[in-house]
């Protein structure tokens, strides 16, 4: 089966999936993105990623009349025709097309484009056991990180590093403070509690941060929502990473020393599995 | 003569110029670009334009093959192309085209893109004499803007609060200082020297500004590169503004308040017959 993509309203083979060249994501970043993660071919967060599609769109001004019903047959569509049961759908929303300049066209309607690709979720239920590293980099970016724009050229530099040293992911740090990774949330746990950034425009609100928050208020595990320090990383009992597509993954090391023993902890494991049975609830997808 | 565009060694109609949406241009903001002034059929700066654009790609490990005498002819044979005397040409060079991950792909060819577009530079000149107005907006930009990626989605918002507000420009503010415009760098003069922001991370070190410098010194003008505050911007005696397609504009009001008498300056204007005399000397264009 062919892979196919969707560019404005028509699926199409993925290599012809194109843009013009003055499309305004592709000149200025002037675009928002989403990505979904798709088990047992059902959409995990659909709602929540949707919501925060719109909120993007609104803060960059950019008017885009589809509704969210068709939207959503749109991508279960493309979901279906790739034919993959697990994989990933990116949603990228541009300004549009138009002759280059900085400030906003006057009627050009938005580029809409989605990519399916397949994605093996049982590796992250298997990285729960074995956790990840990461380093620190310093955080470049813009000062709306909140707004989830294809501006990404700080997290990618920072990614680079992190690959190159072996790492899974960079977080990202401004002065002492560890704002978020590069393309995932940032955790730690002390004394029983999880600690994440709070919301606001130096971090990307995750879905899955979302997500864990509320499982872990259900479990009745002690959250703090407040910066947090590399210090305090690295005196932490444990850490972890969320996102779409890690879901929750423990940080048993930070630019090469150990976090708390090493192995993935108890709370992370606990969050871990209570995400995974959320991923299970909502589409029926066991490892 | 239909407009006409390059893509990746071709020669495209304008409306066929197309990248894969997985270009990282697009994804990633992970592409620098140029704009050149022709004039005349001739390529203003070319050389510096194309050392800026090579220390560029090597900032962010970006590997072209192609030389710059190839390169060279490439973008002539487009101008010649498309047939205006007067133009501007666009040239926009990504990491390539990837399967989406944000860290770098092993072996993704660039894509090249070049764009031509008319342009009445006539315009530029009578602007000497009316002067532009600016506004002031937070500089919200990344880490490194002396890199001239496509990462521009801050540059455009500020643009488009100041083309709301009937100005040309706004002028971005990291706390008190000026640091540059969204689309030109910012100059102000006082008791005789002209005054602007040091190169480094915080301004995009312009062509036009370099060229300045060094009329103003064949001038014998004074010139301090160091940054300003706003409050000093509004104290000066005199206001202007740079860039490859602005050339040398006078800024006559910042954010509503006069700057000066409220008209393009007698030092402003002589760095401006100065620019324009050098275009005249590179390529024969005359208002």
């Amino acid at each position: 089966m062919p892979q196919l993509a969707y560019v404005n309203g028509h699926i199409v083979h993925h290599a012809a999936a194109m843009l013009h060249v003055e499309d305004r994501g592709t000149q200025f970043a002037d675009a928002v993105y989403e990505v979904c993660a798709v088990l047992n071919g059902r959409i995990l967060d659909w709602q929540p990623h949707l919501v925060r599609l719109r909120r993007n769109l609104a803060e960059l001004g950019i008017v885009w009349s589809m509704a969210d019903g068709p939207f959503g047959l749109q991508a279960r569509r493309l979901i279906a025709a790739n034919g993959h049961a697990d994989c990933i759908i990116y949603i990228q929303i541009s300004r549009g097309t138009a002759r280059r300049d900085h400030a906003f066209p006057d009627a050009a309607p938005p580029n809409v484009v989605m990519t399916v690709r397949r994605f093996d979720f049982a590796q992250r239920v298997r990285q729960l056991d074995t956790g990840i590293k990461v380093v620190t980099q310093p955080d470049t970016r813009w000062g709306r990180v909140d707004i989830k724009t294809t501006g990404l050229l700080g997290n990618v530099l920072a990614k680079q590093v992190a690959r190159e040293a072996g790492a899974f992911e960079a977080w990202l740090l401004d002065g002492e403070t560890v704002r978020e990774g590069s393309s995932t949330n940032a955790w730690i746990v002390k004394g029983g509690r999880i600690i994440t950034h709070p919301t606001g425009t130096h971090i990307l609100p995750g879905i899955a941060r979302d997500s864990i928050l509320r499982l872990a208020g259900e479990a009745q595990i002690l959250v703090e929502e407040r910066p947090f320090t590399l210090a305090e990383a690295l005196a932490a009992d444990e850490a972890f990473l969320s996102s779409t597509t890690s879901l929750l993954l423990p940080v048993v090391a930070i630019d090469g020393e150990k976090v708390g023993d090493g192995r993935p902890g108890p709370i992370t494991r606990r969050l871990g599995e209570l995400l995974w049975a959320e991923v299970a609830r909502q589409t029926g997808w066991r490892a």
